[in-house]
């Protein structure tokens, strides 16, 4: 599991006052950039250096208290499964102020090569890190 | 179905030339809200006024196909189920110049009191809004 | 003087309620994609095919009156000055109900190669899209 | 001086590969967050439960270089004036891998209070945090 911890910024509530679930997910993207801080150059270097991606295929998602203005939260990482071009990661999104879980993820991504915009295989390194953090 | 189209612009593609995915959840709310234009002061005055909302409990997506600048969208907007206090939306997302589906997605959103931070009954308008559409 | 008028989205508003600074300057450069709709496939292809773009060198901006959720505006964009290789672009932003003015900004652009990330020429079309609105 | 750093994510790049406009003036509000950070509950709390809060009412900008995706960037945030009721805050935008100014930003701010949607007088906290960062 790997762990992303940040504040709701001012201009990430919607509305009614509240973290709309399109910056939810953004949110969930941002902690798997940080997943991929493992790779050497992180995320940036593997879009725009070695120019593959990780889309997502898939999501599902469950959202099951409100964040606010104010509010930390603390996202978990952990990868679901690990296939030949693909994973699922998983995340829980946790309100650290009282502990509560706000919304819990489950994302499939495909490795792409970024020019041909078509799968390729998994490159070793993108493997290890994803599956040093397989969930039991 | 209620059709929304729009262009993607040009602050809404990620580092890899496409929109990310939390980007196309920003889309389905837009789509929403303009569902809910068929209420009287559609879908601001529910939040602003009446304070009542409408926040996703559950999502599904799938997405096929990537969106880049310069595409337009045609994003329909339907209803799989209404319930006493919540209901389902689903969406579908095509790129206009070809036709092709690059993303549906599946949204169950709880009516809710925005004061209180409850469920609440659904209100009439909203009951026949969502029900005028809803999918074979 | 060209055009935009568009309504204030959900999730565009901040904790304070309120539209804040950021998302006022991406409205600007939408009405500034939208002028562009002038040229034969627009702002888009400019970017993605011709690979020039016109990036801002400098930005000034008054802010005077809110901007709500429920609020539709109107942008009126217009050109202060052409100059070889850069142009000054001028934007009120009026909000509809009242007619009050929100917001006016002056927004220098310099014309650039985005493959070699260097300023150059104006294109003609360019040219006469921005001379065709010349204030005053 | 206060300083943030923090890097250029995933989805904060636009259809040319660099970050635009509006996303630098957004990067400049987390950076005045970040400074109030010296408040007792931070900017959120002045915001929520005191209801004060500091709209723009005048921006100047200069930009100077890109940050793309990878970049990293170090925000210096100062104060070039305190008033009765408004303050002017200026910030330097530098990336990190080479040192090199990308932005400058000044930034006009109105005390106020949010219920009343009218000018305030500065709370003494404020002014503190303000004063201690005065640029010489």
């Amino acid at each position: 599991m790997v762990v992303l911890e940040r504040a709701v910024r001012f201009d990430e509530v919607d509305a009614a006052g509240i973290v709309f679930f399109g910056t939810i997910v953004a949110y969930v993207h941002e902690a798997m950039e940080h997943f991929f801080d493992q790779l050497e150059g992180g995320y940036a270097r593997l879009i725009m250096e070695r120019r593959v991606g990780v889309p997502a295929v898939k999501l599902e998602a469950e959202f099951s208290a409100p964040l606010r203005y104010g509010d930390r939260m603390r996202i978990e990482t952990s990868v679901a499964r690990v296939g030949k071009r693909s994973a699922e990661l998983s995340y829980r999104i946790l309100r650290e102020r009282d502990g509560v879980s706000c919304a819990t993820l489950r994302h499939t991504v495909v490795v792409t090569d970024l020019d041909a915009l078509a799968s390729c295989d998994m490159p070793p390194d993108v493997r290890a890190a994803l599956e040093a953090h397989l969930a039991g």
